[in-house]
């Protein structure tokens, strides 16, 4: 596979995707402290820069049933492997995967196609 | 489900996330042709403001199997409903659905937790 091409315009960030559907009796208060729970990790994991979160939109279904978007940023692949094993993440994935239906996790560092 | 909470920092960009596994016959060149010409959908579709594409670099085992991620960016959800039937993307999209053994499409329009 042409992992490394086209390269044009690598941005140096790794991008963490989390993908989630919960489950049936996560209600909205409990899903919000989670959602809470998941974005101040940004204060207590000195690798984890930035975090965004979304519900999904797409209009396509094609979504495999997720329902949930939760993007961390990281400078290095060193950091995304510092916030996993660090005791703030450790705990808070322990809880919030409890009340996930499903997961996936994929991660990445994002690269624009130059065509100029 | 709080789709709406917490809703701080909403960013007001739609992220339209498309992650695909390519049939073991997609020749690393057919490949490379195949993420420029996704790349290239920029410069045709007007509502599409930015392109970004990687490979799985996660530690994890939760990737399900995808092994690419792309993400495109759009100031709205008419934008991607425009680029879904915009005559580029829809012959575009024939050509790489062919190549690809599995994908999965998921939109979101990016929130920052404010935890402060």
């Amino acid at each position: 596979m042409a992992a490394e091409t086209p390269a044009a315009g690598r941005s140096g960030v790794l991008k963490h995707i989390v993908l989630a559907r919960f489950k049936e009796e996560v209600t909205p208060e409990r899903l919000d402290h989670l959602i809470r729970g998941f974005g101040g990790l940004v204060n207590l994991v000195p690798s984890m820069k930035a975090f965004n979160w979304g519900t999904d939109v797409s209009i396509e279904n094609m979504h495999h049933g997720f329902t949930h978007v939760f993007e961390c940023t990281f400078e290095s692949t060193e950091g995304v492997k510092e916030y996993i094993e660090h005791p703030a993440h450790l705990e808070f994935a322990k809880e919030i995967l409890l009340a996930m239906e499903k997961t996936l996790i994929i991660d990445y560092m994002p690269t624009a196609v130059n065509n100029s």
